[in-house]
């Protein structure tokens, strides 16, 4: 109960992965069922013929979530999401999710109803089991933590590090729409904050809006995956903007890679928004986050393959890590394109 | 952004268990590798060979823990005991966990580096790996959410509702420590409070202080039973008390039981304690939580394995539902025991 002068660095100064690598970097695996630990989408567990892979994350109101624009009954939905798109990204299908929730004595027994339909919603659809979490008070608002859990065949599994030079970068949707959705919103907080009176008008923003409050993940891909028989070279989700994750496989995989401005999917009403908030598109599609798309690589002999996907787009390909991670604009120019992911410190 | 007149109701008004139950009560399992969900210590999962069973808390500051008096390295600790003992519980060996951490400006990478070290302390000494989570800012204080992931031979898992009319019922240590422990916690930071220059002594209730600041799980048990070829008839863990995790096991097994006074383990420290606070000994035991033991019941022709096993104690029998749960006092009073639990709401 003393208070004594030390060291103190800000965890700004490390950033969130750089914060994980330096507070985990004396851990060592000592079961072998641990097939890989932290540093991918999920964790691989070895079970002898299967791969279990497990992904968690936490939601924290006022940090991931506002919920004067967010109804509980979408944050449950987009809570079970948000976790099955990294079992996704191991090419893995999800099967059982836990759900632990901390919350004040503000939300009401109807509140919480409201969140576990929207949990409900997403499990029938994703066809995913709510086997276990725990419900907790709190001094102040709405904390959420799922872990997810999946299977997938050993030689069907899919990591970060793993893309080749020459492989085809590709993106199972548009990019940017979720980020744009999200300003639309906070722009509509302020008005009415201003203006209790004025009732916001959401309607015509209906499809950036949906991609923000009710995101969906890419369970029909991996499907089409298995159908057309595909194993893609690399794979991770994009939460954290195109950027950051291309930055992930690059380094981790020892390459680097080009992408094609004109390659890189935006969908018209992210076009048509970014120009009136007065912002660049392909930088909200390089920048932006929770889109919940799957970034992967193929190799080019497996091209025909993707052809039978409906929704999946070819925006680059991966070279030496000597030439960079460089963006090809359609006016001909070549920039290098930076890890800018949402940092929530 | 509109606020409606809508019914509440409080979240007390259903109590913890009541509330998941009533808020689960719509979900049903769809895969058939979940075996079991919602209900026991862990969710079940079927692998073909083995058993992985899966268990998730969440602690919150203010709620679950006082920073005031906890160092955050046993936080960090007690964070990865409180999940692996739900593995135990299940007759399990925990392998994994994965660490999701929300926490304000206020911590430094230093106070967040003590933290992880008793994490790793922990994960060292139950010979687990740590192998993902998530960390992210909170606006005000810290939020614990710890997945465990254990392993079970089919034939070995342990439930909560699988006792028998005339089982034994034991437990692996003695109770109602840890909640002395938390008094002696709480005295002195109200005499901290009020005077600051006076440091707390607690040297001589090392014993109390420790059980509730750096529990420790079960594991030489759950090896001690391995050993001796003993597979409980069922098991529970004693994070809310003993009354309550009695009820647990009788109400999921449809049975009763009787208890023993004097054959309820209590630490001397522990019943000197609760004289000094003025409390009963035996409710402390029933009705404190926080002990990490585990609660269990054997077959009586199994009376001689549990003999072999340094620790346990035989305190009780399990009786017909109608007989309702009883202790025998010393003074040779039958009293029916209520379940209270610890309740966070």
């Amino acid at each position: 109960m003393s208070e004594k002068t030390e060291k103190r660095t800000d965890v700004n100064d490390l950033g969130e992965f750089g914060l994980i690598d330096h507070l985990t970097k004396n851990f060592s695996n000592k079961n072998k069922s641990t097939f890989k630990g932290i540093g991918d989408d999920a964790a691989v567990i070895d079970n002898g013929k299967t791969y279990t892979v497990v992904s968690t994350d936490m939601l924290v109101e006022g940090i991931h979530f506002d919920l004067m624009y967010t109804p509980l009954k979408h944050l449950g939905y987009k809570s079970v999401i948000v976790n099955l798109s990294d079992i996704y990204a191991m090419n893995a299908i999800p099967k059982q999710i836990t759900m632990s929730l901390a919350f004040s004595n503000r939300f009401s027994v109807e509140a919480l109803e409201e969140f576990y339909e929207g949990v409900k919603s997403a499990c029938d659809r994703y066809n995913v089991d709510l086997v276990g979490g725990d419900t907790t008070s709190s001094p102040k608002g709405i904390v959420i933590s799922v872990t997810a859990i999946g299977e997938v065949e050993k030689d069907k599994i899919t990591y970060r590090n793993t893309a080749k030079v020459g492989d085809l970068l590709c993106v199972t949707g548009d990019l940017g729409a979720a980020y744009l959705g999200l300003q639309i919103l906070e722009r509509e907080k302020q008005i009415y904050l201003s203006s209790p009176g004025v009732q916001p008008d959401l309607e015509e923003q209906s499809y950036l809006v949906g991609r923000q409050l009710k995101p969906e993940a890419q369970k029909d891909m991996i499907e089409g995956f298995k159908k057309v028989d595909l194993v893609p070279t690399s794979m991770i989700d994009i939460s954290d903007g195109l950027a950051s994750e291309i930055f992930h496989i690059c380094k981790q995989s020892g390459v680097g890679a080009f992408v094609e401005e004109s390659g890189v999917p935006i969908h018209p009403d992210a076009e048509l928004m970014a120009i009136k908030f007065k912002m660049d598109p392909i930088t909200c599609a390089l920048s932006g986050g929770e889109d919940y798309e799957l970034l992967f690589t193929i190799d080019p002999d497996e091209v025909d393959k993707v052809k039978y996907i409906a929704g999946i787009y070819i925006m680059g390909e991966i070279t030496k890590a000597s030439e960079g991670i460089k963006l090809h604009t359609k006016g001909g120019n070549i920039h290098p394109i930076k890890a800018q992911g949402w940092k929530h410190f």
